[in-house]
């Protein structure tokens, strides 16, 4: 088993002992006699599977029992459009611009209702997190939207912004359970899983109760958050198996020690990373140093050929997934939670050997 | 390893060689030195397995080049939504109701346009496909649409509809690939997967050319049609993982003989069980013997504590999952193309036991 190292945006890595465990119980699960791929959704051990997931998450992120947890399908840009059916009542809502995933979701709600766009980095190739102030916010919003850390440049919010009594929705897909967050700030947050969660096909949603129950008539019956809370995710055949993985990478989290203990392992892999680029003459990262993700790290060496000589040599080495994203160009390492520091002090040791030969 | 013979109606039965291959890869495909899991679904890696599922389903089912193959998400529920949302222009739809699916199919329907139920079968708790006749259509229709097998209650149409210059779409969930049917009837196909393709979380949809770029503007970019077959499924992250296991069940219908040879398997598999059940002194079936489904074999006993204690004690013979769904109760054995004669067989021998020690 050669395994490489894995620098992918998404889908990703996912931890060894999940694969493993994984791997072990596919044909036969437990004593059920069947692979959990084969296992009806209505069935007892399915049932313990999505509900240990379920309180397994809550646990992680200390989620409050007036929210509820949801196991969707149709990732990040389903949820541009179920945010927006679901959560429109006057038909305003305020949206903070900063990247690529956040300018689709503001232009899916504009369908139903009118979108302000409250602040922008694009004209920094959204190199940073726009300062917000409360003046800013439209007080009679429907809600607020966020992207709280973002994937393709690479920034990611250090602070909750207080958007008072509108509720605020947080796409947390590149950063659910990398870092400590405060649920209780948010009336919204939803992740496409195949960052942080698992594998790709499901995405978590964690809704206040309060938010439920607004749907527009014409949402369809399957965008409609309550269908899915009312029936806890079981409102149709729900991706089982997805869930399942999914729920092994909760397990493999709490193992570890929980959010909190990830997020100083994140700290630590994000640090040796950047402090190299801070002091590196070569490669340089492009994002300002106080909005930097802890996820998502793009850097560049000024040269487009040297670029991609990077990419292929360390390609060669077993460090993937290296290409950076075409609007930001050079190169981009994710290092989520899955990535072992060890992934990150070889991409450096990698990094150094290149500077040097290529001065 | 002490794998049982499940007759579950979805998730289902998967081909043994199926999950043993991808237990083998899971945790390092080929050379890749990853699981598909954590694949960037626009890797060559990934791109290779999409494109080789897709060119086998359309070997497997013979789809002419004017028909897009997608894999999308949500199952038939999200199809319920999108098939109106993306073929209505005068917005109207006559609908064959033959079966709960066939209802909440009609009934997503109405949130934008007028529906018509041509004909159902409620009456007679949907034992049977009701008499077609062209007559009874709509000719300015946007659509028709058919329940193809009716998974709850058993019974299957044995003839297409000829519903002229009206595009035919077909909920094919329960019997896709089960049996050779002539795409070119249908103006769109869909299936959730979970039956007869693969794991539960993708979705085959098969759509006409000319039925793609109609879509309401209110219509959610995700349940737009076309942009799912301009980005070749690709406009999103797909559910990878699910499409690679339904492209290894691909690979085993071609070692198998493919669709035709399947058919052979599942009227053997059927004849099997419908002539003991014809012949029994204790079981019968619940559908009229010209509309039985060759998937999905309802039976009752007459008795409820009967029909209790066969299900209990065929649970411990290791025949799972043979509870009836509660709208026809008593048992039902869906028997898929995974289910091996074997398990056919094995079913009848225990049910003819059960009925000489309970005469």
């Amino acid at each position: 088993m050669n395994r490489v190292y894995n620098f992918s945006a998404g889908p990703s890595m996912l931890p060894l002992p999940v694969l493993e465990q994984a791997q072990k119980e596919l044909v036969c699960y437990g004593d059920t006699g069947m692979s959990v791929m084969e296992m009806s959704h209505r069935s007892k051990a399915f049932d313990d599977i999505i509900k240990q997931a379920e309180a397994d998450i809550r646990d992680l992120m200390n989620i409050p029992d007036n929210y509820k947890v949801l196991f969707l399908q149709g990732g990040g840009n389903t949820q541009f459009a179920m945010v927006p059916l679901n959560l429109y009542k006057k038909g305003k809502a305020d949206y903070v611009q900063t990247g690529q995933w956040a300018k689709k979701a503001a232009q899916e709600a504009k369908k139903w209702g009118d979108v302000h766009i409250v602040a922008s980095s694009e004209d920094k190739v959204y190199s940073y997190i726009p300062k917000l102030d409360k003046s800013m916010f439209d007080p009679e919003a429907d809600y607020f939207h966020i992207t709280y850390n973002n994937t393709i440049y690479g920034t990611r919010y250090t602070k909750i912004p207080d958007t008072g009594n509108v509720p605020l929705v947080g796409d947390l897909s590149s950063c659910i359970m990398s870092e400590v967050i405060d649920v209780t700030k948010f009336g919204l947050i939803y992740a496409g899983a195949q960052k942080n969660i698992g594998p790709a096909g499901v995405t978590v949603v964690i809704i206040r109760e309060d938010l439920l129950g607004n749907a527009k008539p014409e949402c369809p019956t399957m965008l409609d958050y309550k269908i899915h809370a009312d029936k806890d995710s079981l409102f149709n055949t729900p991706p089982c198996y997805a869930i399942y993985v999914a729920g092994l990478v909760f397990k493999w989290l709490k193992q570890m020690g929980g959010v909190a203990e990830m997020q100083k392992v994140n700290e630590e892999k994000a640090g040796i990373l950047y402090d190299f680029l801070d002091n590196s003459s070569l490669f340089k990262g492009t994002v300002v140093p106080e909005d930097r993700s802890l996820m998502n790290v793009p850097f560049v060496t000024g040269d487009d050929d040297l670029n991609a000589k990077f990419i292929k040599e360390a390609t060669a080495a077993g460090l993937v997934n290296l290409k950076g994203h075409r609007t930001v160009g050079g190169m981009r390492a994710s290092i989520y939670n899955a990535m072992p520091v060890e992934g990150v002090k070889t991409l450096v040791e990698f990094m150094k050997k290149f500077e040097t030969e290529n001065k």
